[in-house]
């Protein structure tokens, strides 16, 4: 009876993707019940998976929005590879 | 002060609606809110009820999306009746 | 598929209980699986109830800890019906 | 590593607006991270806030879809200063 | 920066164990991770993973506590055996 | 309306304690609270704050649990330094 909540932020990370595309959800939904089948011998059919999309807007990181954060750790490694 | 938190699949379950409808909503948020008080003599006024309606990509049963799950089911049903 | 999650002070509301006893979560899953049977037409096997209990101290409500609130609603309404 | 998520109905409160801004949600953002660092000396960068939007009909308060209680808790405060 | 948050009941599936095991836990937390970073291309570092163990009184399934709804599933199952 | 769940590893940062102490756990209220009231002009008393404590064996970042990645960070650091 597990449940396995994945959130990540409502981006594409496939090319030409905005966003998680339906085949790497199902391949995250498969992966996740499968971990707690081999782990802990869930059965599959009595795990649920649910994935919770975030706007980056929406995520901080470093106490900036996601996309801000990246950009100042960007920054900070070329600075630091100079 | 409880806190109610249904997550449902976006999809309809009354006739015509393609998800769960303001009435239907209306009648969760009373429901889940009026079994607090009568169990645990809670007031209804120090209850939240937060409906979160999930795509049904992004839940996952039987360690599939759940639609491809409901047709698996389906058919294993089929197949037994036979 | 639903998923109802309950959270609750962990205190007493029963005679001599200092926590939700069981029949009162017994009393919590089942009204929260019919309750979304009756509106949403949900089988009751395909619906998960999680309850979560949390401590008074882990709680704020008005900017206060749970009990500490409490206080200052009770000493508010004495105050006024004076 | 704390997780702070904010959970706001999906309404405006800026002038104009008719959800939480992009700036609104960077004030969030910074002030929740700064908090956890504040008070518990948790680095802002390894804290991540997390901020999820709830439309009005999916919120329930009081037992009501949340603009309906609040038009009952504005009757009520209408009707007690006659 | 996903977050996996994974919500298990709270009793023994390794031998002698009554909760899950620090070596389970350890593998669902590598396992949570590597999923991510192999679907989605997350790198481990940023990728949070959450276990909540729930005590089974606590979790309902087919409107009972979960140890009741096993026992009944069991009894079926026993009774189309015959 | 807000909630504002706080999510931090069961360990203490403050001198001697194992744990979030109340009155970090009354600071982080109070400081989340007046965040939401003073970004989004949210009325403090319509605000829920709920503080989830998670032992640190239960808390995975990079792959492993959490005091494991700690000593993997410590030892990239000092290796890193020298």
């Amino acid at each position: 009876m597990p449940i396995v909540t994945i959130q990540v932020t409502r981006e594409g990370t496939a090319p030409g993707a905005s966003s998680t595309t339906p085949e790497q959800k199902a391949a995250l939904i498969k992966g996740a019940s499968e971990l707690l089948r081999d782990v802990l011998g869930k059965p599959m059919e009595s795990t649920f998976v649910v994935i919770e999309e975030v706007d980056t807007d929406n995520w901080g990181w470093g106490g900036l929005p996601a996309l801000d954060y990246r950009k100042k750790l960007a920054a900070f490694a070329a600075a630091s590879s100079r």
